[in-house]
C-alpha cells in the first residue's frame, strides 16, 4: 500500500527526463512501464528501452517537492497515459495510493483516477556499475563533443559498429570519432584531471543524442562511470545509462589526409546559406549533388546545382582565402550542411586533393582539433 | 519578357497569403503552380485548387514593396518550389526576369536561379462577379462566426451539402449554422445596414476556415459579393473567391428542443479541463464516452469514464447553478470540448430533457444567439 502526495510541477519535471528512456515499441512489455519506488527518504523513478536507462531521484528534503511519504513501496504504472493524467490534474499537489492489486488511485481537488500497474518486481534490474573508477567531465565539453560527432554515425544497421562514436581516453585527453563511410567527424579534447583513465568504448549515437538531451542546463560537472557493457552518466539527482557497443572500431587515423592541393576559407553561415540555396534543386534531382569549382588563378569560387526538370542555380562564393590548384567537385550538400552546422558561425577551411579523394572541413582557428571529412561523389 | 524588382519580405508576405489556396494535389495539374501578372502599375499573384482561389495585387505605389516595373507580362511558376527560392535568397531585393521560353530567372545579390515556367493563358480563368450587390461585414464578427460553426461541419462526403455551413441572410440579420447529424452549431447576428439583402448559400467549411487565416489584422471590414454559384470576400487588396455548395441545407430550426427537464451552469473552462480528464479515459476505450449523471436533488454532478483496459475516472464537477430533474447522460467528449472551446471563458449552461434527446449549451448570457447542440451516445 504505497501512497505519497507530491508538489506536481516537479513530479512532472523528473518524469519527463526518466521518460526519454521509456520504450514505445518493446519486445519486453514491461519496459513502455514507469517505475516508481518510494523508500522512507526519497521517490525514484525510472524508465528504460534496454539500450538507455534513465533513473532520477526526488529527496524528501527537496523543498519544491513537497514529498509527504504516507508508506513506502513500488509500482510499475503505464507511462504515456500515466503522464497525460498527471498533465492534466486540476490541483498543485497530488496524491498516489497503490491498492493491493496494483492499482493506483491518483487524486488532486475532486479528480480521481485510478488505473492499473504491474508489480515492480518483474521490471529489469539497472546494471550495478562499480564505483572505484570514474572520470569528471564538463557538461558544455561533453555535449559539444556529442553534438559534433553524432551527425556522422551510420544510420544502417549492416554495420552495428558505425552505428555508435568511437570514444578513446588516453594521455590525459578524450578523441572521439564517427564516420558512416560517406562522411567522418573527429573531435579531440584535453582532460584535466583525468589521470592515466585508459579507455576504448563505442557508445550508440542515440544514446549520446537522448543524453545530450537530459543533461539540465544546472548541472557543470558530470560523473562518468565505464564498465564491461555499459556506461554510467551521472547528471546531479539523474542517472543516465546505456549499453555499449561491441566490437573494435575501424580504423579511422588512417583516412585523414595529410596534405592537400586546394584550400578555401569562408565564413560558415554564408556558405550555409548558399549551399541550402543549391540544395533546392539538388533535392529536386536524383543524385543529390551540388557542383563547387574553384579557380584560384580567377580567384572565383562557383556553387551550382542543376534538375533536369526543375532548373539550375548558380552563385558566386565570396571567400576568406583560396589558395593552390584549380579543382572541380561535386558533393552531398546534406552532408556539407550538417557539417557546417556543427562548425558553428565562425571561419571554416576546406581542404582538398583531388575531385575523387575525400576532403576536410575544419574551423578556421588551428587550435580546434575537430576535423570533418565528406568523400566527394562522382559525377563523370 | 517580363521583369521585376521587388522588396523580398514584401513579395513572401503576398505570397503566402495567396499560397493558401495554391492546390498540393490536383488533376488541374496547372494549379500546383503560381500565376504572376505584371502590369503598368500593379504585380498580382494567384492562387487556387478550383474550390478557393485567391489574388492579391502589391501596387507600384506601395512603398514598403519597392516594386520597379521594367515590362509587364506574366507567367506561371511551381509554387512550392518557387516559395522555397524566394524564402532563401541572400539579399533584401530580387529580380525576376521571365524569357521567351517560359524561363524565370530569379537573382538577389550573387545567387541566380533559372527555373522552368508555364504560360498563363493556360491558367483557369476566375470567376467574375457583378460589384452591383455587395454586403459589408465586420471582420471581427465573420472571424467569429466561422469559428463558431465549422466546427459542426461534416468532413464525411456521403452528404456533401453538410460539408458546409448554411447561411441566410434575411431582415438585416445573418444566421449560419452547421451540423453533421451529432452535433449542430448555429450562431445569429445582426447586421446594421444590410438593407434588403436576401441570401441562402451554403459555404464549404474548409473554404470559410482558410479565410479566417486569411483576413489580416489590419482589416477591419470585408466586403461579400455573393453570385449564382461563388461568393468573393474583399480584403483589402485581397480578393478571396469560394465556390458555393449546390443544394438545399435541410432544416435545422425544428431540430432546437423549446423546453427542457435539467440545467445546469458551468464555468465553461473548469468544466473544459474536467472533459479532456475524462477523454483520457474514453479514448482509450473502444467507443469514447464520457458519463455526466446529474442530481440536482443531492446538489451534485459528477463526470466519469471507464476503460476496462486501463483504469476509471470520477470527478464532482463544480458548478454555477443545478436545477431539474435527475439525469444520467453520456456523450462524445471530443464534440463538447470543441463546443466549449468555442463558447470562450464565459459561463455556460446546458439543457437536457432527457438521455437520449440531444441536449443544449449556450454562454450563460442569454442574449448572445449562439446555441449548439449535441446527440447523447446511448449506452444501455
Amino acid at each position: 500500500m504505497m501512497k505519497f502526495t507530491i508538489n506536481r510541477d516537479t513530479f512532472i519535471k523528473t518524469l519527463n527526463d526518466v521518460s526519454r528512456a521509456i520504450a514505445t515499441k518493446t519486445t519486453i512489455p514491461i519496459l513502455t512501464g514507469l517505475k516508481l519506488d518510494l523508500t522512507a527518504d526519497q521517490l525514484t523513478m525510472t524508465g528504460s528501452d534496454a539500450d538507455i536507462s534513465i533513473e532520477a531521484s526526488i529527496p524528501v528534503t527537496q523543498d519544491t517537492a513537497a514529498l509527504q511519504i504516507a508508506e513506502p513501496g513500488s509500482i510499475v504504472l503505464p507511462s504515456r497515459f500515466f503522464t497525460e493524467i498527471v498533465k492534466r490534474l486540476p490541483e498543485k499537489e497530488m496524491t498516489i495510493t497503490v491498492t493491493d492489486t496494483q492499482q493506483a488511485v491518483i487524486t488532486s481537488g475532486q479528480s480521481e483516477f485510478t488505473i492499473n500497474g504491474q508489480i515492480s518486481d518483474e521490471y529489469p534490474l539497472l546494471p550495478e556499475i562499480a564505483a572505484d573508477h570514474s572520470l569528471q567531465l564538463p557538461a558544455d565539453v561533453l555535449r559539444e563533443v556529442i553534438a559534433q560527432t553524432v551527425i556522422a554515425v551510420s544510420t544502417q544497421d549492416s554495420r552495428p559498429i558505425l552505428t555508435g562514436v568511437h570514444i578513446v581516453i588516453h594521455d590525459g585527453a578524450l578523441l572521439a570519432v564517427a564516420t558512416d563511410t560517406h562522411r567522418l567527424s573527429q573531435r579531440v579534447v584535453r582532460l584535466d584531471g583525468a589521470g592515466d583513465a585508459d579507455y576504448d568504448i563505442n557508445i550508440p549515437g542515440r544514446s549520446l543524442t537522448e543524453l545530450a538531451r537530459t543533461i539540465p542546463d544546472t548541472v557543470a560537472t558530470i560523473d562518468v562511470r565505464i564498465a564491461e557493457n555499459q556506461v554510467l552518466f551521472r547528471l546531479g539527482d539523474t542517472a543516465f545509462f546505456s549499453r555499449l557497443l561491441e566490437g573494435n572500431y575501424p580504423d579511422t587515423q588512417r583516412l585523414l589526409p595529410t596534405e592537400h592541393t586546394t584550400a578555401l576559407t569562408v565564413a560558415a553561415d554564408a556558405f550555409q546559406a548558399a549551399i541550402e540555396r543549391a540544395s533546392l534543386l539538388s533535392h529536386e534531382s536524383r543524385n543529390n549533388v551540388v557542383r563547387l569549382v574553384l579557380t584560384p588563378e580567377a580567384n572565383t569560387a562557383v556553387l551550382s546545382s542543376t534538375s533536369p526538370d526543375v532548373g539550375t542555380v548558380q552563385e558566386e562564393i565570396a571567400f576568406k582565402t583560396l589558395t593552390g590548384d584549380t579543382l572541380d567537385i561535386s558533393f552531398n550538400p546534406d552532408y556539407m550542411k550538417d557539417a557546417l552546422r556543427v562548425v558553428g558561425p565562425s571561419d571554416v577551411t576546406m581542404a582538398f586533393t583531388s575531385a575523387l579523394r575525400p576532403f576536410t572541413i575544419e574551423p578556421a582557428e588551428a587550435t580546434s582539433q575537430f576535423i570533418q571529412l565528406i568523400t566527394p561523389i562522382r559525377t563523370f
